[in-house]
């Protein structure tokens, strides 16, 4: 470890950024020196960027999707199809599926899945938001697309949501599994191989654009 | 790459993360959101820290080392030897033999090194502040060890620094070159091996402590 800074100033800042992950405190010291090579100005917008990050940004009380505003740009989205809603963990998930330019419902962020392990249950979830909105009669929903992590966790939220949400009559659909494009049979695991044989599609339906 | 924020706030952050060398947009976004899920008191400290760094620190007079206050606290140690002073590229290099635990003396940094590629020039170093520092009379200095990197850059520095400190009558020495510990014969280049054969040491003298 390196130590002796020559600045309490410069150690608190090697400190701060050696805290985020994957970032140790040779790394940290690079970011920190070149920050200060900056001229002030940049590193003053530095600071202030992820101190007005912190202290103004808000949840989209329908989606609770990262706003500026109560409400988010995507929920206030007038073009969208009210008739689907796309249940994901968090925010990046929301922004890698608007970036297919495939979806154009509205999303629910759970905010993480169900996982015994870390101490994650239902109540730490935004699932009793989700249901209300599932199950108000008013409701404009006919499909919930459950767009959560193909792992243990992920499977376990996804049935859990499928057996509250399943008396709604609304219809649930998941997230295609099979071969990523590029993939090799060779190396693909057995479970996605197998899968996508069960799931196999009609060689036409692949010819076209899937929007 | 990834678009479509939900949020100005966090799209800015982002953006000022992805300054930072090595530091690409998928990166910033988990980095900015690990600060979205930390206490907002840890957040704040992450963005106080950078700007109270850049606000308040100094560089050392005597040394040009980042610094506290006007005098760092290498410079302002009365147990250091004043007879060695050793020049260095920049701040990481003084940390860097701090930690070897090797020197005693005081550092002198240069703030970069001749690169007629990069357009700096010796004008833009601190070689004046060392030359007076050197030739002044009252001057405690009798050995000045050039640290700077064994590359074409640092070659040039050392002889421009060399020609110009040579009537001083200080020593300039140099730190050695030779096989890194650790290093396997066959995978060393031929010039560090030819240096290292050319230079090579009483065995004995390898036996005990270099302090």
């Amino acid at each position: 470890m390196t130590t002796g800074y020559p600045s309490k100033l410069l150690e608190d800042a090697v400190s701060e950024f050696s805290k985020l992950p994957g970032i140790g405190r040779k790394t940290a010291l690079r970011l920190v020196l070149h920050l200060l090579r900056l001229d002030s100005g940049e590193t003053e917008s530095f600071g202030n960027a992820i101190l007005r990050l912190r202290r103004e940004i808000k949840h989209c009380r329908i989606c609770h999707n990262l706003s500026d505003s109560d409400v988010c740009y995507i929920c206030s989205d007038p073009k969208r199809k009210k008739e689907l809603l796309c249940v994901v963990e968090n925010i990046r998930d929301v922004l890698s599926i608007e970036n297919t330019n495939q979806f154009n419902g509205f999303y629910h962020v759970l905010g993480g899945i169900i996982s015994p392990m870390e101490g994650t249950g239902p109540a730490d979830l935004t699932i009793q938001s989700l249901e209300q909105k599932v199950i108000d009669p008013s409701s404009p929903i006919t499909e919930v697309i459950l767009a959560l992590p193909t792992t243990l966790e992920g499977d376990t939220t996804n049935f859990y949501l499928f057996r509250k949400l399943k008396d709604s009559g609304v219809r649930i659909t998941t997230l295609a599994r099979g071969l990523s494009i590029g993939d090799d049979l060779e190396y693909a695991d057995e479970i996605t191989l197998g899968r996508s044989i069960v799931n196999r599609l009609e060689f036409e339906s692949t010819m076209k654009n899937p929007s």
